[in-house]
């Protein structure tokens, strides 16, 4: 990877999706906002530690098997009785259904980047046990920013995404780079 | 994390599911077998690299608003026109979608591992341009194995997933640490 530049001088914190210092909301059940309603924020408009918080979806057990029996139909997310025999000894949720969730989150509630939420690689990605009932909310944050070398309209952001659960520990967690469309670009 | 063994001399390989030198099918539209007829494959089965390759599903346009609709409802997911004018210039899966797919395709048709398909990081989770046609196979390779130190039932192994397509380019990439029960484990 290339080298990256950790600050930029020329970002400005845009509305209440950006900017490290904002204080962590425990329960944020606020409905979504309508997508037109949220800042077009381009990658100028990030600094690092340029913060999002979504609000929260409760997971029920109805979905956990919905999404186990189209994806992922094994019987510790399938079955309550099953799992606790399993290695997991408990009903959870399966770590893709959790990352899908996180996405429809993030670009439902969460930032609105200008280009999309495209992401060309992501690293470590963990999973923790995610039970019926948990209410999951994504936290992200610009770790580093860089300029493209080759593309000028384009800049590259890692952005550490967390989904946190109701006592605020992580059920997911992840490193994302992401492209972002600069001011004037395509 | 801890050294890791790089061999296992112990290991034998297991049915068609395992053993390095298995010669790469360009298109195994094989139906997939019934879960009871796999192999049962505990760490001590599996040997650095072990292979499993699973059947090829066509993906529609039509699955891939399905999943966008519900997890990642970004135009050029849903809208082959709208994609045009995205960073993609043309219509493309979510790349959760096809992690996902690779999870079912996984557990219904890859190798069988005692404890099941848990992970517990996955790393270097790269995303390519996966369009309505393409043929999507799944193939895996242990990287390395190790004993747990903690829990003398399981055993930690490392794995590429790949998933590929018809023209034997992948369409998503990733390397997943996965628990894997010992034999007499629980």
């Amino acid at each position: 990877m290339e080298a990256i530049a950790l600050s930029r001088p020329g970002a400005r914190a845009a509305s209440a999706f950006a900017g490290a210092a904002r204080p962590r909301q425990a329960f944020p059940m606020t409905s979504p906002p309508a997508p037109e309603t949220r800042p077009l924020l381009h990658f100028e408009d990030l600094a690092v530690g340029s913060r999002c918080e979504t609000g929260a979806h409760l997971l029920t057990a109805e979905e956990i098997v919905a999404y186990a029996r189209e994806w992922d139909p094994q019987p510790f997310h399938l079955d309550p009785a099953a799992a606790r025999d399993s290695l997991f000894g408990e009903f959870v949720a399966s770590g893709w259904h959790v990352a899908s969730l996180m996405m429809r989150l993030l670009v439902t509630q969460g930032w609105r980047l200008a280009g999309g939420q495209i992401g060309l690689q992501v690293d470590e990605l963990v999973f923790r046990a995610t039970r019926p009932g948990d209410s999951l909310r994504v936290v992200g944050e610009v770790l580093e920013l860089r300029a493209s070398r080759s593309k000028p309209d384009r800049g590259l952001a890692r952005v550490r995404l967390t989904v946190i659960n109701q006592r605020d520990d992580p059920a997911l967690s992840c490193v994302v780079t992401q492209i972002i469309l600069r001011k004037g670009g395509a």
